[in-house]
């Protein structure tokens, strides 16, 4: 499968910034709102500001947002948390516009949608993390919208198995994605390096899920696993650890990993453009971006 | 879909104990040992005692016992936890022969295989549990075994919607049933009614879950749902609970539910015939079984 890119942003663009899924602590959003408004015009309505329970809002509000926001270049998501699948069912792939979709965590599930409607997406910081990331991870993500570079390439900690793989990077928040496996909305994972992070999953919830994928027989298409953080995946008190266990589950595999990636949910999450084609080598450790975002 | 019944078992026969999930605690092992063996003759091998992790020995070890268990009349499982997810690739259909299975929790997994096989079979207390129930219970869950008798007819706490439904009983518990969906594993819901419960998950999480389930299109075709206990899910200092999250979700498909069932992992775990035949009405709260588990 083929991912285009998206148009350029310009430095001054209005930019939307949307709340799809949980609801954000308004200091952390302020925060990211002042790095975005040094380079873009962030607009967003009163209503982002909702708190429903564990969501920003009713499913109503946050669908009118989200559509409202197919009319911008760019889409930045304050936070994930949980809600997007909630909206999935609403959604028509036809609605979509070739834009920039900003976020990751639970955003992964609307990443996935940009990518079944053909679209490459940014991999990156959501709003609420932004002003905590260093200042050249923000310029990396502002300079994958302006330009068609490439993302810089990323060093991994360690590797499973060997050799190189080559393909359209997928995936996300495992968790998230596998929320997705038998519906509409799972990404076709066919030839693709599967990014994957995580937060806060005990060790035997991470097998779970990479069995899940396992189980629904996704992963004799994929060529090679991006292994990003597993922030608080740890069990308390055990001699093993949760990269232990999926180590493990894909060393059998025979495919190419790279793990200890610097995406996710840790103190550097570096923007990577889903969809773009990537090299990853288990001999040097690295994810290599060959395309970048846009046109 | 039809389930056949399994054959009756005989007081004094041998029957297998078997640990394809989780690690347990060998004092409750004990004391669920002794109830049964006032029935029964439980056969078991020492490695069920084993340790690994999050599982009860590796998965060559957990498979080869389940396998060995095939041949007896009936198999109780010691504990939930994880693990059955790992040994379903191993597994035929055509391995399986008409036996009672006695389980819950992870061992919804296996239910669902024995579904497949087109076998009834047997949500109940796991060993480790069954010394904590209350000995009418035990009784119940020996009488199912050894008549063809349907289940007792269970009272729930509060329904939702209005009328009757009518089908097989399926389902089991929420977090390990959606971890089957886009696999082989998953049943076929259609026409059955769905009971769901489950342990220790964030009001979210069981949103996301509920969710995963209606995205995948195979709520569409069951009848109805027969939730039971939704034991620790309880998000701490919300003013909501998990049954305001499952009920929201529930009522705008229009269907029957019977919540608050005494099935699960509360104090009172009622026996109920996966597969077989059962009525749902919300008007007397009741789910009511009209087929045994044996011929």
């Amino acid at each position: 499968m083929l991912f285009r890119p998206v148009p350029k942003l310009k430095r001054g663009a209005e930019v939307a910034v949307i709340a799809p899924a949980g609801p954000f602590d308004k200091a952390s959003f302020d925060k990211g709102l002042e790095r975005l408004a040094e380079r873009y015009q962030p607009q967003f309505t009163p209503g982002i500001f909702s708190s429903h329970r564990y969501l920003a809002g009713d499913d109503a509000r946050r669908l009118a947002e989200l559509r409202a926001a197919f009319a911008q270049p760019a889409v930045f998501c304050a936070r994930g948390g949980y809600g997007v699948h909630r909206l999935l069912p609403s959604l028509e792939l036809s609605e979509l516009k070739p834009q920039a979709l900003i976020g990751f965590s639970d955003i992964t599930a609307l990443h996935a949608v940009y990518g079944l409607a053909g679209f490459r997406s940014l991999h990156a910081p959501v709003l609420t993390q932004l002003g905590k990331q260093a200042p050249e991870i923000v310029e990396r993500l502002f300079r994958l919208l302006e330009s068609n570079a490439p993302a810089e390439p990323l060093k991994g900690q360690g590797a499973i198995g060997h050799g190189t793989a080559e393909g359209p990077l997928l995936g996300g928040n495992l968790s998230v994605l596998t929320r997705l496996i038998g519906t509409p909305f799972m990404p076709r994972l066919d030839g693709c390096v599967l990014l994957l992070e995580d937060v806060g999953e005990r060790p035997y919830r991470l097998d779970r899920m990479f069995m899940h994928l396992k189980l629904s027989g996704v992963l004799e298409r994929v060529k090679g696993f991006a292994l990003g953080e597993l922030t608080g995946c740890e069990e308390k008190g055990a001699n093993y650890g949760p990269l232990d266990v999926l180590s493990e589950l894909i060393a059998p595999l025979g495919k190419p990993c790279v793990f200890g990636l610097p995406i996710g949910h840790g103190e550097v999450n570096e923007p990577v453009v889903l969809g773009a084609r990537v090299r990853l080598d288990t001999a040097t450790r690295t994810l290599e971006s060959l395309e970048g975002l846009t046109e």
